[in-house]
C-alpha cells in the first residue's frame, strides 16, 4: 500500500495539547493518531486507526494459534445476567448505565463474564464439549472518575477479553499457562519491554492472578522488583518472607516500663534509650498494634481485630483491602474505642487483646523467639522483651505492612526496588464463580454434572498503542516497532522539482510491488525540514529521503531510532529495505 | 485456515428458534450464527463472525480503492454537537441517551454526521485540502420501537458510513457517484440481488438521494419497479407522468347536477350512470378534493391545502408526508371544517377553495382540458365537465396520490409492479446542513471563505450477512455466495474409521497448503447423515465427501446450490476445487 500525504486526512501539530501530561498523550495527538472527541473518548484518525488494527492482528493470530476461537458479543447489555451475579450493583457508578425506551435497564459492557458463562450453557452440555476457550476483540465502557492520558485511560477502549471452560482445576491451570505463553508471544512481538506481576484479584473474586506491566515512569501501577532476579509482583501480592524462627529459652523476662507521653512509636523509642538500660532501641524493635474492624459483604455487624506489626512500618491500606476482599475493612472511631474499654489508645498490647478474645494477627516477621517493646494496656506504660510464642501466641499472620525499597525480594535473591508500569494484560483463574451463578455444568461420563472452572483473560488492545508510545520515543516523537508502525517505510520527497517526486512515486511504486507499504510525503508545497519533522514525530522505523543525491543515483537510509543515516545506490534500495525490514 | 469441528464452538439446532418469522432468522440461528441476547441484540458466534468480517472486508477493500480513508470515531457521543444541528431533540426515542457518573449527557450514535463534520473543521481549513471522504466501519445504536428479524433489524449493529466533504456541488455530484460506482461493485463482489431506488431523505434532510434494495419478499421496503427497464424507486419517489394536454375549446359547458345522497365517489359515479346523461363515468373521471393543513417546524398555526385527485385514487400518507417535509401535514378535523364555513363536506369543489384562496394543488393527471365531475359546493351537488385551465386553474401540482400496478413507469417504459426490498445501502447528498450548523470553511484562493457541502453515505454490514441468507437460502439451510462464506470447502468425513479419518485430514492439509480454508466435520461420533444435513444448514458452496469411495480413489464433490454430486479423483480434487473457488 502506498499512502500519500499530499491527501492523507492528517494535520501535525507543533504544540502539545494542552490537556496531555504523558509523552503518549501528546505525541499520539501532535501526530495526528487520535484525536479526543469527549473525556475518555477518543477518534482514531487514519494512521492511528492502523497501529490500533496491527495490535489487534497480533493479538488476534496469537489468540487462533492456542486454539482460542473469536466470537464477539453486544456492549449493550441487558441488567439480567449481572443481576444474578450480583454485578449490577458491585459496580458501582464505574459503569454507564441506561434504559431503553420501554425502561428496561441496560449496562456497556464493561467485562464479559456473565455472557460468555451463559452462551457456553446455552450451547454446550456433555464432558465431550470442553474444555473450550473463547475470546472477542470489542470495544468495551467504564465510566472512569478521572479518565486521563489520553487513551491510556479512557473510558470507551478496545479489548481483548477471552475466558475459558474446564472441567478440572488442572485443566484451568493449563489454560492459564496457555494464555500465559500467548501473552508473552504477544508482548514480545509488539516489542515492549514488560513484567509479570502476581497481583490481587480485584473485584472478580478468584485465585490465581497476574498482570502484565508494561514497564513506563508513567504508568499508574506500581509495583516492586528484585534487583537481582526476575522477581516481579503488585505491592498487595508481596509476600514477606519470614526470618528464622528464635529460641524462646535465652530471652530475658519481660518488664513493664513507665513511659510517660511517649503516644508515637518515635516517642516510645527516644524514651526508652535514654532510660539507661543498656541497650538500643530502634522503631523496628517496637510493636504496633492497629485495630481495625472488618464486615464481610450482606452482614450488619462490624468485627474487630488487631494487627500487629514492627513499628517502623505502616499499614498498607491497598495491601489490607486486598487481604479481606470481598470483606470491608477500616481503621477503629472514636465510638468504637469508647465501646470498648480494654483498648487503651497509645499503649495497646496483645495481653488485652488476647484477654477480650480479639483477634489478634501479626506480621510475618514477628515469628516465635522474637522480644518486643510494646503497649502494657495501661496509660503511659510499655512492656519490653514481650516474647512471642513466650508471652503471647497471635492467632495468626496478616501480610499488609508496607512494602520498601530495600526489603529482601521473596524469592531470596536481591533486594526490592519500586517501579511503574502500565497494566496491558491480565491474566485470571476465575475459578467457579460465574458457573455456581448460573449452575454451568457439565454432564460428566458417569451421568454425573461437573461444574465448570473458568478463567478469564484480558489485554488492553487501544492501550497498548499508547503504552508502546510512552516506551518508545524520544524528544522528537514516536519511535514504533516494526510490527506496529503504521508503515513500514516513510518516504521523503525532500524538494519540489518533479524529477525528485518522479523519483519517489517510482521507489514507492517498486517498495509496493515489493511488499512494503509506503507512507510517502508528496507533499508539493512543504519543505524538507518540515518533512523531516513530521517524519521524526509520525515514528516509522525507517525513513528514506530522495534527495539531491538522486541524480547521482544516491539515497538516503535513515533509522529513525538511532539517527544513521546510510548512503544507498537507488538501484539497490528496495532490496536493502526489503532486507530491514523482514530482517 | 483448517476449522476442525470436532472442536469447534457451534451446535446446530433442528427446531427453529420461538421468535424468527424470516428465513434468514431462523437459518442463521439454527445454523449457529448468531445468538440472542437481548432484544436486537446478537452474539457473533465463530462462523458468524467470519462471514461477517467477509462482508466488512469486501466493503472496506471497495472504499479504500476510490480513495476513502478510514477512521474511526467513538460510539458514546457527547450531547453538544448533537444540539447544535438540532438532533438531539429530533431523533425522539429512536436513540439511546445516558447519563455519566457527573450527568453529563451522552448518546450512543446512530449516526455520525456532526463528529465527521466537526473533524474535518479541525483538521483541515485551505481549499487545497479539499475534496475528502472519510468512512468508518463501527458498531452503531437505533432503540427501534420493534426489533425484529434476528440481524436484519438490531438495536446494536455494524454499519459502515462515510462522508464527503466538498467545495462545490458538482464534487458533491461526482463524491455522490464515486460512493454509487463503489456500491454497485460491493453488492456485486457480495452476490446480491438488488435494485437502486430513488428515495426521499428521511430526517437528514437534503436532496439526492438513493437506496440499494436488497430485493426479497420479506424486506420491510416497499418500491415499484418496471416491467420493461430497470427503473425502480422507493413509492415516495414515484413521478406520476403528466398525459398531454389538451384543447379546452370543445369540451361542453360545464353543468351542475342535483345528486342527493352521493357522499362517496362510488355513490355519485352510481348516481350520475343512472341518471340518463347518455355517458359512462368511472371513478377515475372524478376530482376528490382532499383538504389537510400543514405547519412548518417551529410555527405556531396550521395553514389549510386542498389536493385534487383522481376519485379512484386515495392520498398516500407517506407520500404526503415525504411531500411536505420537514413540515407537519395531517387532514382536517371536524372543528376545522366547522371554523371554516364555505368547505362542503363531500361536495367540495374548486371554486370554494380559490374564492376562499385556499392554496390548492393538484395530481400531475390534472392537465389543462382535462373534465372533471367534481363537488358543486353544495350539499347534494356535484359539477360535471368542469375543465382544468379553463373553469378553474390550480395553484400547483403535487405528486402524492397512491402508485399501483399497473400505472405507467415513469420512465416511459411498461408498467409499474410492487416488489419489497431490505434496505443494505444509502447515498445521500446532503448538502449544507452540517456546514452550516459548525461553520464548515474552507478559505479559498481568494481568501474568503467557501462553505463545505457534505454527502452522507451507509452500508449496513451486519445487516447485510442476514440479507445475503434471505436471498439466498432453501428449505435445507443457507447457501452462501463464495466471497461470503465461513470456508471455501466444508469436507464431511462420512463415517466412523480410521483410514478416512485420516484422509479427510490429508485432504484437508493439502487444501489448505493450496491456499483454500476448510470447515473439517472430523466429529466422530456423528453419524454421515447428521453430518450431511448440517454441511447444508451451515451453507459452504462447495462440499467435498470423502467415504467409502476413498478406498478406490475416489471423492464426492457436492454443490450445495444445485446439489449436484460429482465423483473426483483423490490426486485430481485439489486442483479440481481450487479451480472452483478460485475460477
Amino acid at each position: 500500500m502506498i499512502t500519500r500525504m499530499s491527501s492523507l486526512f492528517l494535520r501535525t501539530l507543533r504544540e502539545d495539547p494542552a490537556d496531555a501530561e504523558v509523552p503518549s498523550h501528546k505525541l499520539l495527538v501532535r501526530a495526528g493518531y487520535v484525536r479526543r472527541v469527549a473525556p475518555g473518548g477518543y477518534t482514531w484518525l487514519p494512521l492511528g486507526l492502523r497501529v490500533l488494527r496491527n495490535i489487534e492482528q497480533v493479538v488476534r493470530e496469537e489468540m487462533d494459534a492456542f486454539g482460542a476461537q473469536e466470537i464477539q458479543f453486544p456492549a449493550l447489555l441487558p441488567r439480567e445476567p449481572y443481576e444474578a451475579t450480583g454485578r449490577w450493583t458491585e459496580y458501582g457508578p464505574n459503569v454507564f448505565r441506561l434504559k431503553d425506551r420501554k425502561g428496561a435497564d441496560y449496562m456497556l459492557g464493561p467485562t464479559h463474564e456473565e455472557l460468555f458463562a451463559l452462551t457456553v450453557k446455552g450451547e454446550y452440555n456433555s464432558y465431550k464439549d470442553y474444555p473450550v476457550t473463547l475470546y472477542q476483540i470489542q470495544t468495551k465502557y467504564r465510566d472512569e472518575a478521572r479518565p486521563r492520558a489520553g487513551i491510556l485511560r479512557g473510558r470507551e477502549f478496545l479489548m481483548k477479553d477471552s475466558y475459558s471452560f474446564d472441567l478440572s482445576d488442572e485443566g484451568l491451570s493449563e489454560s492459564y499457562q496457555a494464555h500465559r505463553d500467548a501473552y508473552i508471544r504477544i508482548f514480545e512481538r509488539l516489542g515492549m519491554e514488560y513484567v509479570i506481576v502476581s497481583a490481587t484479584s480485584g473485584a472478580m473474586g478468584g485465585s490465581a492472578s497476574e498482570e502484565f506491566l508494561a514497564v513506563a515512569p508513567t504508568g499508574e501501577d506500581t509495583f516492586v522488583r528484585s534487583t537481582e532476579s526476575g522477581y516481579a509482583a503488585n505491592v498487595e501480592a508481596v509476600t514477606t518472607p519470614a526470618p528464622p524462627e528464635q529460641s524462646t529459652e535465652d530471652k530475658p523476662e519481660s518488664q513493664v516500663h513507665h513511659t510517660p507521653a511517649t503516644p508515637t512509636i518515635q516517642t516510645l523509642v527516644d524514651h526508652l534509650n535514654g532510660a539507661g538500660l543498656g541497650r538500643t532501641f530502634t522503631a523496628a524493635d517496637t510493636l504496633k498494634n492497629v485495630l481495625v474492624k472488618t464486615r464481610k459483604p450482606g452482614e450488619k455487624d462490624w468485627t474487630l481485630l488487631a494487627i500487629g506489626l514492627p513499628g517502623d512500618r505502616e499499614v498498607d491500606f491497598k495491601r489490607l483491602e486486598a487481604a479481606f476482599e470481598p470483606a470491608e475493612v477500616t481503621l477503629l472511631d472514636d465510638a468504637d474505642f469508647a465501646r470498648n474499654g480494654f483498648l487503651v489508645k497509645g499503649y495497646i498490647g496483645p495481653g488485652a487483646l488476647l484477654a477480650n478474645g480479639v483477634r489478634f494477627l501479626v506480621d510475618p516477621r514477628v515469628v516465635r523467639g522474637t522480644a518486643w517493646v510494646t503497649g502494657a494496656d495501661k496509660a503511659d506504660h510499655h512492656v519490653v522483651d514481650l516474647v512471642a510464642g513466650r508471652d503471647f501466641t497471635p492467632d495468626g499472620v496478616i501480610d499488609v505492612a508496607e512494602v520498601r525499597e530495600g526489603d529482601p525480594s521473596p524469592d531470596g535473591h536481591g533486594v526490592l526496588v519500586a517501579a511503574r508500569g502500565i497494566e496491558i494484560g491480565h491474566i485470571f483463574q476465575l475459578g467457579r464463580k460465574y458457573a455456581d451463578a448460573f449452575s454451568l455444568d457439565a454432564l460428566g461420563p458417569d451421568s454425573k454434572p461437573i461444574r465448570i472452572t473458568m478463567g478469564s483473560y484480558g489485554i488492553g488492545v487501544s492501550r497498548l498503542v499508547a503504552a508502546i508510545a510512552e516506551q518508545s520515543h524520544d524528544e522528537k516523537g514516536i519511535i514504533w516497532p516494526r510490527n506496529v508502525a503504521p508503515a513500514d517505510i516513510h518516504l521523503v520527497v525532500a524538494g519540489k522539482d518533479e524529477a525528485l517526486l518522479a523519483g519517489g512515486e517510482k521507489l514507492a511504486g517498486e517498495l509496493h510491488a515489493a511488499g512494503l507499504s509506503v507512507l510517502l510525503d508528496d507533499r508539493p508545497k512543504v519543505s524538507p525540514g518540515v518533512k523531516f519533522k513530521d517524519a521524526e514525530l509520525i515514528g516509522v522505523p525507517t525513513i528514506l529521503v530522495v534527495g539531491r543525491g538522486l541524480a547521482d543515483g544516491q539515497v538516503e537510509v535513515k533509522d529513525r531510532r538511532s539517527g544513521d543515516r546510510t548512503d544507498v545506490a537507488v538501484d539497490a534500495v528496495v532490496e536493502h529495505l526489503v532486507g530491514l525490514v523482514r530482517g
